[in-house]
């Protein structure tokens, strides 16, 4: 009878570190993630944890040394290889603050590649905590199993984002646009949305005028700008994204 | 040249009101209401405001008496007729009440119909408060210009839902099921997700015993219950829903 493959089971902790892992690597965790083993899981020298470094895949890890402040791991083997997720950026007018926390959580855990807010003439809110999302969308990256976390960039003027859009642009459009079930393809793609209030008039010749932009529906009502940008990212998945 | 049609800007406010609306019928308003139009908007006799009452479309009416706790309106005529959502149920199992409120908010936003929360075995909050998941679903509908409200259930066990479940049943399979791009189709239908952790198999092999339930994938990555649960109603609503 073949051995059953050594599968670590699913309720491993899972935690993305900033090292280069390979088999035998030792690991350090910070202050963080040695009290989340060490004090919240209660996890001690011997114990089993899931590690991935952005760059090379999942990796079976043990703790070699546990301690208050400090913990190191072994790296045992690896168990997920790195994963392609769908070359897709989310472009989105940034919002209050707790819808693009939100944002930032669900659109990792759909599988976004890219993040970039995109600043509008209806944009309120024209900054965004950088170093606070991107720690919203490890910790998803954590709970959600992958391998890659998600890129965040600084904001744009949404006319600067227009000069520099590599691949299709699907520009959700409440003033009318194809369904989406009939627009989404496979392929390096974008999903713009709008802020509270829409794009202007201008905005949207200036959109629709891009060579590559192809607007769509996203239904009768009106979404809240996190909800649009969330149920476009859906529907790409469902549609030309990994859930095929 | 033939007249604009005249159309009512869309900042009016929007509000459901428990009232039979029909042209010049008198409605009188709720304290809350009353704060909402006058202190908050600061609207007095002549103000114009929408309304709704989940039965009869949308109506045009006008502020004919102001007040610091009781306001009344005239209904003056109809904006639009009454809509038709997707017969589109969505059965989740509760969780932690922010996600379960924010479920009511982004589902009836996506023109859910009902919503019908489900105890699994491995659910761990039990109960839901319906007059707020409707008070939330309520502020939701005004915002996103539906002109029927979603209804939302008491909690039912998984074993007592499955005897009545009257169509087709699309069930998130996190062990495996087909993709939902090639599921999902027209017509009178439920969607089913899990709590956290997922449903038990035996949970699953009760589901899967249903002659009209239907296995579906929602990709590689393991989704909160939240964004299980919309991800598949957006995807529903693009591929056979409203969207189209």
């Amino acid at each position: 009878m073949p051995a059953t493959p050594a599968l670590p089971p699913k309720s491993l902790p899972r935690l993305f570190v900033r090292a280069a892992l390979h088999e035998g690597a030792a690991v350090e965790l910070d202050a963080a993630q040695t009290n989340y083993l060490g004090n919240v899981l209660r996890l001690g020298t011997g114990g089993e944890v899931l590690l991935f470094d952005g760059a090379s895949g999942e990796w079976l890890a043990r703790i070699t040394q546990g301690g208050k402040k400090r913990m190191t791991l072994a790296v045992e083997r690896r168990t997920k290889p790195v994963e392609q997720v769908p070359d897709l950026t989310l472009a989105f007018a940034p919002v209050k603050r707790a819808q693009v926390d939100w944002l930032a959580e669900k659109a990792t855990e759909l599988g976004i590649r890219h993040l970039q807010p995109v600043i509008t003439q209806r944009t309120v809110v024209e900054r965004v905590k950088l170093e606070r999302l991107e720690s919203i969308a490890t910790e998803a990256a954590e709970q959600c199993g992958r391998t890659l976390l998600p890129t965040i960039a600084e904001p744009v003027s949404l006319a600067a984002f227009l000069t520099s859009v590599p691949a299709t642009l699907y520009f959700a459009d409440e003033t009318g646009g194809g369904p989406a079930a009939m627009a989404f393809q496979p392929g390096p793609a974008t999903i713009l949305t709008g802020p509270e209030g829409g794009f202007t008039p201008e905005e949207r010749t200036a959109i629709r005028a891009l060579p590559h932009a192809r607007a769509i529906s996203l239904g009768p009502r009106i979404l809240r700008a996190e909800t649009a940008a969330l149920a476009a990212v859906a529907a790409y998945m469902a549609l030309a994204g990994d859930w095929r």
